[in-house]
């Protein structure tokens, strides 16, 4: 019986859980002897309820791999990210909120120059500015493919997303992008027998692409990678009987949360409108995932000390979501990102679980230092949902 | 996707690795309420370490699981040490450094004494000393057998190495030694069909030796047992991208690195020489795991003052190999080898990591103590290559 198999067996009915994700909240001190950006935050009311619940180091993946926010919230809500990998085409669709299907493939595409010969003169037509862009996206509407539904949709100055909706369409089609100028654009070719349609079909988009765009003065031709189609993932209902709601402002990780079959609620600006929303739909979810992006942000851009503002305006808003009194409060991140690396990295992620049910450790503080000595141990982030449901009281005694 | 494949996706340039492995370090205290030899080892250069790296405790296959050598380095090397055994006779071959190919049977054999009707009187031939021994292996290169290549090496005492090459020689055949005195050697039977080969050859082999070492006074016969081939493991360069360098005293370790591929280079005496080795190679390769045998030993013998002289002993070579400016030093063992239980143990074993990208724990000090409460956590040994690599920049980002 797998992890997966065991939860389905043994879910139940319980208590409300949050699990409050704060995006790349782990760090590193910037110089030796230093803080982290966590432990220079001021955070008294993480640190309270360290002092009450359970903490540990959550491992995205596996030790010393660092995590995409794909895998990264994959493996939060539970699902193994090697096991349900997820191509680029269908994480790209997914951060614009497109609602992708089981009949879809996803293509991540890039408007190109190409030039008389028909060769690449610039991979990223010369980053035409979003709105420019996104008029030039929708004259594509106009392809027809018998039998496909296709959808085009813009994304951020030279990126957009094509879908196509249909039967017997597999994702396993070779990227376009010759990576460099100077070459035409690749033809699609598919990788197993199962593609051949989607490749055919990609074929006959970029053939009247070509042509509709022929008149562009710099996004006249295009490039399409990372042809994916969706993961089947059991659902959050299904998986454990959760009805789930979603809270964040980023559409990526909307996208993310609506694969496991999530309710996206809202439509926060902020992490004040958040709160709002999750108050407001108190009473109608059993589960609820508040997504934070700007640790993540600050930590990207290097800036320790705006990473550090990002924890202790988190840390803020802790005591409106304890007043609602949930039976779980997790606190955690996808990953690490620490500002002295300014990416994603592959340090295990500070979490705690606070419940009526959370068995206390020496943990003073909400932090890496405390965490590393925590009751939850270094643990793979895919058991943080069975922690969470156990903490919550919805998880049954396996056998007798 | 398995770990194996997922490196292989991941793998990137980076900075230098060095794997510094102090044979069965972990240990015990002699009495209650005592100091394991770690504890007891005035080690400043490695308790400065840790004050700057990330301690955790190696667990070498599973929890419980005591490893041989072989098993214990496989898994230091990131090879799942009970998906790739090693047999006793390509391990004893490693042993002695005879290059194992993918066409060799290797076997262990012993001298053994036999009386006039045949049966074994001494399994050991009065463990004749290896000069003599060695003298009587080099009479058994009469041997000829069609098609095949024989290989017979001495070992130590009386034993001795024979090595099969040629195709279609499986390495599944049952020992002939019968295990007591008073019957003769068993003959050699192919435990599949793949054997069928091998165990004729063997025959043919027992033969002829019989008939050679009919004269001998003790050495007149052998037995044969752990016919083994080698495992297929994927090498370091295909596996991690890595140059990889081993650097070793004893045969065995040699063999072993050689397996996955490393070169070896240098031919060390001792410590000292080892880091002069190390010195001299280090703009050649990307990696470099060194071998420090003598803790090991010392445990073996039960002797707790004289590991503790031996931990001494490497820690005084610490800041040589800092000097050389490593983007991740990893200090471990394959095992512990605590001088209480004069063997080989189960326990975890205490391992740090130094580097720019390490997070800090609060271990002050290389100690058992300390690793229990450090970053790495309990981790078992196969993902110390991953946090390896990552620590020096070699691991792209999984997903988007």
């Amino acid at each position: 019986m797998d992890l997966h198999e065991l939860i389905q067996t043994l879910k139940t009915d319980g208590g409300k859980i949050v699990m409050l994700v704060s995006d790349g909240i782990g760090g590193l001190p910037m110089t030796p002897g230093g803080p982290t950006e966590l432990e220079a935050a001021k955070t008294p009311n993480l640190d309270a309820l360290a002092k009450k619940g359970t903490l540990g180091m959550s491992i995205p993946i596996l030790p010393g791999i660092t995590p995409g926010s794909g895998p990264g919230h994959l493996g939060l809500f539970g699902y193994d990210p090697l096991k349900y990998p997820i191509g680029r085409g269908v994480l790209e669709a997914s951060g614009i909120a497109f609602p992708v299907g089981p009949n879809d493939v996803c293509i991540r595409c890039n408007f190109c120059t190409i030039g008389p010969d028909g060769k690449i003169t610039d991979r990223r037509a010369g980053r035409i500015p979003t709105e420019e862009s996104a008029e030039v996206v929708k004259t594509l509407r106009a392809v027809k493919i018998p039998g496909v539904e296709v959808f085009v949709e813009p994304v951020k100055e030279h990126r957009f997303v094509v879908v196509f909706r249909g039967e017997g369409l597999g994702g396993n089609v070779a990227d376009t992008d010759p990576q460099k100028v100077g070459f035409e654009p690749l033809d699609p070719v598919a990788k197993d027998d199962a593609s051949k349609k989607t490749a055919e079909v990609a074929k006959e988009f970029f053939r009247q692409a070509k042509e509709i765009l022929a008149s562009q003065p710099k996004a006249n031709c295009l490039t399409m990678r990372g042809f994916a189609t969706k993961p089947t993932l059991p659902s959050y209902k299904e998986l454990y009987g959760l009805n789930a709601a979603a809270i964040a402002v980023y559409p990526m990780y909307k996208g993310l949360a609506s694969l496991v079959g999530m309710e996206l609620v809202g439509q926060p600006k902020s992490l004040a409108e958040e709160i709002e929303v999750l108050k407001e739909n108190w009473d109608k979810y059993d589960f609820f995932f508040v997504h934070f992006k700007y640790t993540d942000s600050r930590g990207e851009d290097g800036d320790f000390d705006a990473k550090v503002k990002m924890i202790e305006e988190l840390d803020a808003v802790v005591p409106a979501i304890e007043a609602l009194g949930p039976a779980a409060l997790v606190v955690t991140g996808d990953h690490s990102t620490p500002a002295k690396m300014a990416s994603h990295s592959f340090h295990p992620v500070p979490t705690m679980i606070v419940s009526d049910l959370a068995r206390p450790d020496a943990c003073a503080a909400f932090s890496e230092t405390e965490a590393n000595k925590g009751g939850l141990g270094h643990f793979q982030a895919i058991y943080l949902m069975p922690l969470a449901m156990a903490h919550a009281g919805r998880l049954e005694k396996y056998g007798a």
